[in-house]
């Protein structure tokens, strides 16, 4: 059983999330789907990070065994063809070996965060930004986030169902950035408790109001209690960009 | 009837093109059901350009002349208001003086063309990009698009259903560029034959396969015959990113 490293591209708007559900379509199900119709098997495929339902991926990295050994090419060649057309895509397919997992592996995920920070809606990009019209201090943003860096217990940015078994993560970068009428977050870290990113992107668009200065954001960390953070961030802003291994 | 010019962009994806028609929603259809839930009024929107189905804007101009001196700041928060959630916005909008037309004052108007080059098709941008896998050499459609410029008679790249009066136009610019896995091909003129740059393109890329010489480009354009030009581009690629007036 060979195993396959995948490269994979989402728009997540469609989809109930990475993973397969009852109650709608998975990027899962429909790499699964494309599986079946290439080698004729049902067969698990694991993924780095299990987006939510609304979240996009442009480097998210997925695992596959297959019952033979296919040319790495023929496997993003037939998937992307039995996916269309489903906005997912196999950017990469590449063969390795049994001891990489696509998440037990992983050392490392980046998620980049896109607020359209301008008076109007967005049009050509209605469910990939979060649209925040009010002025934004990008620096005193980018301030408070810094006050996050490093090994916590980020408990206040933490889902109520989150099913990590500890609080505790290291954050290696969270910074947050204007380009053009954008503004980018970008968060780095071996991993991150269930939606860590959008409730840090929450609570610093606080920030970014004036409401919150960079110390009640390190209160709020210190606090320990979802109750002490922001909102949650909408998923469609949201984009896993990377893993490392 | 104060006027009042718009700045418009839009998802083309979902219309039959900026043009009312009977056949589905169309962008300048949204635009007066918003205008008629502003003032009461049903008033007819004059655009720049009028896209064709599929096509998108970024830098659409737009005019209608409302019945009341509404600040600029509500017409524009009131129409995008009234849209949602279609995918067209109005960015910009501002008060001018009666001789100003969206379509006859425009003295030039940009396109962005975008390809997608590379193996695995678009996710992210599908309905975005033209997908080409295929390797193209960017240097000689870049080369071939030189060809174009200047005062031509472009019926070699006119649909024929194209109503402008003379096939003589004036392309000022025509440029092939790389921009990571994407190629973008900029075009610039006073005004544009119907399907004129989504037929440029269709036939740069035979000369980006290799297909085609820049020589053969000169060839097609003195041949002023639409067999002698390549296929028209799809419209999902085309972008209008900019009047000057």
């Amino acid at each position: 059983m060979p195993r396959y490293r995948l490269l994979v591209e989402y728009n997540g708007t469609p989809f109930v999330g990475w993973q397969r559900q009852d109650n709608g379509a998975s990027v899962q199900g429909v790499l699964e789907a494309a599986v079946i119709k290439l080698c004729g098997h049902r067969i698990a495929i694991y993924a780095a990070g299990r987006t939510d339902a609304g979240v996009h991926a442009t480097g998210q990295v997925a695992h596959v065994d297959l019952p033979k050994d296919y040319p790495a090419e023929t496997v993003r060649a037939a998937l992307n063809y039995h996916m269309s057309p489903h906005p997912v895509a196999v950017v990469e397919a590449e063969e390795v070996g049994d001891d990489f997992h696509a998440r037990f592996s992983a050392i490392g995920r980046s998620y980049l965060y896109r607020i359209l920070n301008r008076r109007a809606p967005p049009a050509l990009d209605l469910h990939r930004v979060l649209w925040l019209p009010m002025d934004l201090d990008v620096a005193a943003m980018n301030e408070a986030a810094q006050r996050l860096i490093g090994h916590h217990d980020f408990s206040t940015f933490r889902a109520r169902d989150c099913q990590a078994q500890s609080p505790m993560k290291t954050l290696d970068r969270l910074t947050a950035t204007r380009v053009g009428e954008e503004i980018h977050v970008v968060a780095e870290a071996r991993s991150f408790l269930h939606h860590q990113v959008r409730n840090m992107v929450g609570t610093l668009q606080l920030v970014g109001r004036g409401n919150w200065s960079a110390d009640r954001m390190a209160e709020a960390l210190e606090a320990r209690d979802r109750r002490a953070g922001g909102p949650t961030a909408k998923p469609g802003g949201l984009y896993l960009t990377g893993v490392k291994y």
